[in-house]
């Protein structure tokens, strides 16, 4: 018996795909990042596009924080119905929204939005009918979205539009350094980072004259988690910190036991020929984005034994090594096959919470509690 | 001008990504498929997963249609209140969810589940109020889930046991050859589904002194709508068809004048240096399936540009090359860049229908009615 599978007795209610969330576990992440923010002297303004969940809003509201980001302009309106007061969204502002932004600023909400275009600054002051933050956004390298930070004419004449139409109110620069995440160490990570905070603070040194009061906000949770020099940053911005997921833990950014969320899936059957276990979980509730193992084989969860107060380690060699619409099909070891029966809930840590939660659409706490996901309700 | 998205005049109410559902299309394919099954005298029993939408099953409906399949109990549950009265679970039957099955038994609902163990089965007949029909699932060779066709004991066993036990009704059996969309021609194709259906037909010719009526019916888009020999099948439950999608074009299974829905995503951010536009379209609207293009470079959606009464066809080299959560990131050539302006609402005929649909959760028709999408609602 190396698993215990016929033990788990956890939530005995489970009978479909659930999304489990334990919440000691997410708010130990959420406290260790608000540790690091204070010793680095920046303010954590945690994007919500991860949790999407005005339950888990309010366990981070209660932490003191009282700005957010989000990633689209529903997504802010979710939240500022749910009572937040100031929200970055850190995403190209989309003109065609600004009858939206309109309802929010009207309804005293304090926006900060993304420009990258000269002509977008001049079309928000236009139709605005109150004042918005606006951030330039940069990129440093990542090579997504944002003005390059070595286009410094692009930059300036943005600048320059902000600074002298009055319903846009110049705040800083933003800067989402992702390329993070396609790192194989630590040191990298803090590399492509103390590169991104130079060229950022050049922008800065050279908008002086424009504007002298600038912030600079950065993203991405692998920076965010383990950089040391934040000199240069005044504002950070991650989101998958509060849950973490397989992809931070193989880029060595978590351990495996902070990944605060897990998908129960029903077995449904088993084939002994190929020690294959299918189960019900597939692309409608992982999404298809994977990792690739030590063989360079895809896979898109790994397993835990579900447990009463939450889940075990990773069991190794025990991988979902595809995914359809519904179906699930983990490849495992003869022993650890010989243990799951049809009907066993198992547990599985996604590849990447943030799009598992997404579909998932709902929370289901360890103590039995249901926080809702802006999906299923917005 | 080439694209003349000048004139892109098409539903000015669209300012954030929307699912574009072409119904005139969707028809097509809809007639196309039942004169296919009448002339090959089977059975349209068709798949609801993909399009998961009331008023899409009523327009199925109004063509004669009243039986469906679905791929998740509560799928069944959401069909079933729609007022489908014979609805068939192709998936295997998880006995975790027993007591929402005896729900709709209890109501009148007509069910068939997919079965391939003995255990199974006799759950289901000891915890079950009413009767349902049962069809061993089998596996003809695509190697995801069901009974290899070619274990003739475990499959007598299976089929014994039911028609041994008074409360399941033993209905037939059913392959899903999932392996016609790993090819490179029709004619692959169509040798997939005749060695299946000779494969599968043994299984039957094996069982008849067990059952001496036993139904054949097999899945899968790819063979439903090329295969011209049916001889041995009896029932097809194709889903995809209803809509199509780029991965059907590319295996050559439909036109792209065929594809039936199309994702609307705003234009926010331009980069004349890569050629690159930023679209509001990610991995939460499209899915993260992909495919590769000629130079093996992975894509997420091919271009097409929007008009009063639909879309184009598909504008060369014109594709999502990469997707984080909310971004898109378009590639084209300097022509097309030139065309495109920030504001501006492109189309993007998706990968895999069945995931953007699941994930955009709504439809809006040309006319400009909402359909509802299952998950969206329950």
């Amino acid at each position: 018996m190396v698993l215990g599978f016929a033990k788990l007795a956890l939530m005995t209610n489970i009978t479909r795909p659930t999304l489990l969330l334990d919440t000691n576990k997410m708010i130990n992440n959420l406290d260790r990042m608000l540790t690091r923010a204070s010793r680095l002297n920046v303010e954590l303004v945690p994007h919500f596009k991860t949790h999407q969940s005005k339950e888990i809003g309010e366990m981070v509201k209660a932490k003191g924080v009282e700005r957010c980001t989000v990633s689209s302009v529903k997504m802010a309106q979710y939240f500022a119905q749910c009572g937040w007061k100031d929200i970055t969204v850190a995403f190209p502002f989309n003109r065609l929204e600004i009858a939206a932004i309109n309802e929010m600023v009207s309804a005293g909400v304090a926006l900060t939005l993304l420009v990258t275009d000269v002509d977008t600054v001049r079309v928000i002051n236009k139709q605005l009918k109150g004042n918005v933050n606006l951030m330039i956004e940069l990129d440093a390298g990542y090579g997504r979205s944002g003005i390059s930070t070595e286009d410094g004419e692009a930059i300036k004449e943005v600048a320059e539009t902000i600074e002298r139409l009055e319903k846009v109110n110049f705040y800083g620069l933003y800067c989402h350094p992702g390329n993070t995440y396609h790192t194989n160490a630590i040191e990298e990570i803090r590399q492509i980072w103390a590169a991104a905070i130079k060229k950022v603070n050049f922008v800065r040194h050279n908008l002086q004259s424009i504007n002298s009061s600038l912030k600079v906000r950065m993203g991405d949770t692998p920076g965010c988690s383990v950089v040391e020099d934040m000199n240069g940053v005044d504002e950070i911005g991650p989101g998958n910190f509060i849950f973490f997921d397989l992809v931070m833990n193989y880029l060595d950014v978590c351990d495996e036991s902070d990944i605060a969320v897990c998908v129960a899936c029903p077995v449904v059957a088993k084939n002994a020929k190929t020690n294959q276990v299918i189960v019900h979980g597939g692309g409608v509730h992982f999404s298809k984005d994977h990792l690739f193992d030590e063989q360079e084989q895809k896979f898109f969860g790994e397993l835990v034994v579900l447990e009463d107060d939450g889940w075990s380690a990773i069991i190794p060699d025990a991988k979902l090594v595809s995914l359809s619409q519904e179906h699930g099909v983990l490849k495992v070891s003869n022993e650890v096959f010989e243990e799951i029966e049809v009907g066993d809930v198992l547990g599985f840590l996604p590849i990447h919470s943030c799009l598992t939660a997404n579909l998932m659409k709902a929370y289901q706490t360890l103590d039995g509690q249901v926080f809702e996901h802006m999906e299923k309700v917005f």
